[in-house]
C-alpha cells in the first residue's frame, strides 16, 4: 500500500474513507481558520509535522500543497510555511455608523437586497420601540458580489411608514432614514456573539450549515432619545471582524476630580459631598465617573496644545 | 407506516436515517441557537410547522417536546412555544478588564487551569512587545465548573521574568502583573472574530469540533503605554457574549468647536488654524475630534450639575 493510498479515518462512519493528505489538510486548516496558528506565524516543519500525524512526508507535503492552493498558506524557501492574513472587512462596532457606511469607507462595492418589507406585531421589540405595529425589514448585503451579511431590522411605526422598497436597493439604511425623518442612530447598546449557520442564513450567506457567523444585535436611537430600529445582522465569519476600541479611561478607578483644576487638584466641595450619582433622560449618571473623564480629556488636551507649532 | 416512523433524510449519505421528529428540532434547534428565533419570540404554531416541514402534528409535537427538554423553548398554555433566554456570560469588551474580574463581578464561581507557561521566541508577537524572548502562557478558564474560555497570553520578557505557574492558578493574570511589575493594560486595540472550534479547541472546551467560538485577540499596554501583552482568548459561543458600549459622541461628525465655550460658540482662531491633527506617542491625534469630545463632555457635565440638588 503506497503511502498516499486511502486508509479510512477511525471516526468516520463505517464505509466512508478520507485520504491521509486530507485528514492532515483538514486539521491544518481548522487550526488556520480559528487563529490558533494565527496569520504570520510558521506552521510547524514537516518533520515535525510527519511526527505529530503519524504519515510519510509526502502526504505532509501533499497537505501543505493543498492549504497553499487555497491560499492560506505561503510557501517562503527556507523558512516553510507562512499563515497568509486573508483580508476582511472590518467593522469598527463602536461606532453607531451602519455596516453599508463602513464598507463603503474601505472603498469596497457594497450592494444591498432587500428580501423582505412588511408590516408586523412583533411584541417583543415593538416594547422597546414605544409603538404596536413595526416594520421588518430583511436584507442580504454583499460586498464585491460576494454576500457578506444578512441583516434584520425592525423599525417603529408610523415613523417609519413612508420607507419603500426601491430607496433601500443598494443604499443606506441610515443614510434613508436620515432623509426620511431628519435623524439616524446615534446611540444606542450592542452583543456580539459566534452562532453556528442555519439552513437558511447558510443559504442566504453562501456558506455551509453549521459554519460560524459573527451576530451583532442591537438597539439604535436618536441623539434626543428616539427609539429607531431594533437589529440583528448576521456576518460571515470568514469575512468579516469587528475592531473595539478599549476605553482606557473608562476602566480607571473613579476618583473624585475638580471641575475646574487639573489633575490633582483637590476634589470642591460642591464634588465631595455629592453623593456621585444624578439622573437624567437616560438613567442614573455616576457624576464623578464623567469629571474624571473630563478631566482626562482636559489633560490630554493641554498636552497637545503644548506640543503644537 | 406510522407518522413517526423513520425515513430516509434525502440528504444524508445512503444508509443513515434520521427519524422525523428529529429533523424538525434539528431544524428548530439550529434557528433558535443562532437566533433567528430570538429569545422571547414565539416559534410558529403547531399547524404552520406541520405546513413548514411537511409532517404530521405528532411530528411537530416531538420535536417541541424535544426543544422544550433540551431548555430550548417553554411552552405557554394558550400561547405556545417561546424561546427562553438562555443566560450566558456578557463580557464588556470595550474596557480594558480582564475576562476573571469581569466573570468573578457576575458573581460566577471562575477557575483557571495553566496548561502551559513557557518561554518562546515568537517573532510575530516578541516585535509589537519590544523583546526577543516572550513568556507564552496557556490557560482555560471556567465558570461553576464548565469551561468557557481558552486564553493564550504573549508577555515580554524581562519584563515578566518573576511570573510563577503557581501564582496565576485559579486568579486574575491582571492582578498578578499589578503585584509583579506595579501596572496592568489600560488601553489597546482589540478584535473580534467568529470560528469553528478545532478538535484541540473543542476537546479543551467541551465542545464539538466546528462548533462556533467567539474569538477575542488584543494588544495590551500600561497607562504610559509599555507593552504589557498579546492575547487570544476562545469564548465558547453558546456561554459567552460581548457587550459593546457605542460612542455616540465621537460617532458625531467632526466641527471646530472653542475651547472655552459651550455647544455653538465659533472657533477660536487657535483651532481654526490648526490643522487638526497633532503627533504624540502613540500617533497621530485629532485635535478637532479631541476638542468635540471635550465639548461635548462639558456640556453634559453642566447638564448634570443643573439637575444636582
Amino acid at each position: 500500500m503506497g503511502e498516499d493510498d486511502v486508509v479510512p479515518a477511525p471516526d468516520e462512519a463505517a464505509g466512508t474513507r478520507t485520504p491521509l493528505h486530507r485528514r492532515v489538510a483538514d486539521a491544518l486548516r481548522a487550526e488556520v481558520d480559528d487563529r490558533t496558528t494565527p496569520a504570520g506565524a510558521l506552521l510547524p516543519s514537516e518533520a515535525a509535522l510527519t511526527d505529530r500525524f503519524g504519515v510519510s512526508r509526502s502526504v505532509v507535503r501533499q497537505a501543505l500543497a493543498a492549504l497553499e492552493a487555497e491560499g492560506r498558506v505561503r510557501r517562503e524557501r527556507g523558512r516553510g510555511s507562512v499563515v497568509v492574513d486573508r483580508s476582511d472587512h472590518r467593522r469598527l462596532v463602536t461606532r453607531a455608523g451602519g455596516l453599508h457606511d463602513q464598507l463603503a469607507a474601505e472603498g469596497a462595492a457594497v450592494s444591498t437586497r432587500v428580501l423582505e418589507l412588511s408590516v408586523e406585531e412583533t411584541p417583543e421589540v415593538a416594547a422597546w420601540l414605544g409603538t404596536a405595529q413595526v416594520l421588518r425589514l430583511e436584507r442580504v448585503r454583499s460586498v464585491d458580489g460576494r454576500p457578506v451579511a444578512r441583516i434584520r431590522t425592525y423599525l417603529p411605526l408610523p415613523l417609519m411608514a413612508g420607507l419603500r422598497r426601491e430607496a433601500l436597493a443598494d443604499a443606506s439604511l441610515h443614510a434613508v432614514m436620515d432623509d426620511l425623518v431628519g435623524s439616524r442612530p446615534r446611540r444606542g447598546s450592542r452583543q456580539v456573539r459566534a452562532v453556528a449557520a442555519d439552513e437558511g442564513l447558510a443559504a442566504q450567506l453562501g456558506v455551509a450549515a453549521g459554519d460560524p457567523l459573527l451576530l451583532l444585535e442591537g438597539r439604535g436611537a436618536a441623539e434626543d432619545g428616539t427609539p429607531l430600529e431594533v437589529f440583528a445582522t448576521w456576518h460571515r465569519g470568514d469575512a468579516v471582524s469587528f475592531d473595539v476600541e478599549v476605553d482606557d479611561v473608562r476602566a480607571r478607578p473613579l476618583a473624585p476630580v475638580g471641575l475646574t483644576g487639573g489633575r490633582g487638584t483637590p476634589p470642591s466641595p460642591a464634588v465631595a459631598e455629592n453623593p456621585g450619582r444624578a439622573t437624567t433622560g437616560d438613567g442614573e449618571v455616576d457624576v464623578h465617573r464623567l469629571l474624571a473623564d473630563l478631566d482626562d480629556v482636559r489633560t490630554r488636551l493641554r498636552a497637545l496644545v503644548s506640543r503644537r507649532p
